[in-house]
């Protein structure tokens, strides 16, 4: 093992899901089978350093000042879906059932792993509310201890001007049964349970 | 999504193990949650694609002419093991039980994957077995077709100066039992069935 590769195999295993062996295969994929890929990779990390940044408006990613959501027209309608993480955007997008727009707060409340309100992008919410951009608000957070205490929190500093918020609906994933649901999703379940008549 | 993130995503995903959804992660994970990483692991790449080369000698990854294996005069007594990979090398140097040198041929021969006796490092090898400083070859290709063909090309292409040719052993994995062996290494357990009287 050369320092240079070890250093290089240290480095891709501090990525997330990259373990001992991901990483020392990743390492000599890019230094033996496959050279021409390295410059490739290191260019497009240095653009993406330098070209992504934080949407103003909502915290997406973005190129622009706005993100692509943000920047279109048609996407307004007072819909604002509030999401923990880019990726939970990007996840609802892929899922093509939402039109509207999005918040994201880059985390949730948590004080085990020390994440308290002023680390999450809540002012900037505050301000959208405040200029009258959001109608309803839908809370597409976790099912989890963390993300119904950062919606309460949320709830609580909301101004009392009427605007509709809601809950993504919690249950059975699609495609699973009862069988093998766990008791918590269960709870969620019965909890958020229909009128069906 | 943005141009510059979509081009990292797709050269993420090019690499081993790397899915859709990883690649999303990684990307997301220098960009949003830890950004001072992506200078580091772009210096790290730079670093390992400009000083690591190959072992002029044996074909192994190293910083200077010679790899760290074969500049160490405690390792000659004229054993090579050859492997077909660098990973295969650092496998075995991992379990302390072989003190000779090596052979990194950087593949295996595979008609169907278009793999042919020039791709490998076959020529070195014979170059070494030349200067006289082979005294015994150990085969540690796989126990695969592949492998055995492997094995046997360069069987035949040994010069008959009587150096001492050996196989790694085939049979049961170390913690493993017949009852989850599959038939193919049985054969090869029963096939390399050793004295034990």
């Amino acid at each position: 093992m050369t320092p240079a590769l070890e250093i290089l195999q240290k480095q891709l295993k501090q990525l997330p899901g990259i373990g001992y062996r991901s990483a020392e295969r990743i390492a000599l994929h890019l230094l033996v089978e496959k050279p021409g890929r390295l410059p490739e990779l290191v260019a497009a990390l240095e653009s993406a350093a330098k070209n992504v940044r934080r949407c103003t408006l909502c915290g997406n990613l973005s190129e622009e000042e706005l993100c692509p959501v943000c920047a279109d027209e048609k996407r307004g309608h007072g819909l604002v879906c509030v999401v923990e993480y880019v990726q939970d955007l990007a996840a609802i997008e892929r899922s093509g059932a939402y039109r509207g727009r999005y918040h994201v707060l880059h985390g949730k409340l948590s004080p085990i792993r020390g994440v308290a309100p002023e680390d999450l992008n809540f002012g900037a919410l505050l301000e959208r509310i405040a200029n009258g951009e959001v109608a309803e608000l839908i809370l597409a957070l976790s099912n989890d201890v963390e993300g119904e205490a950062t919606c309460h929190y949320l709830l609580e500093r909301l101004p009392k001007t009427g605007i509709k918020v809601t809950r993504i609906g919690f249950g059975l994933p699609s495609g699973s049964g009862v069988l093998y649901a766990d008791s918590v999703t269960l709870k969620s379940a019965l909890d958020g349970r229909r009128d069906y008549s």
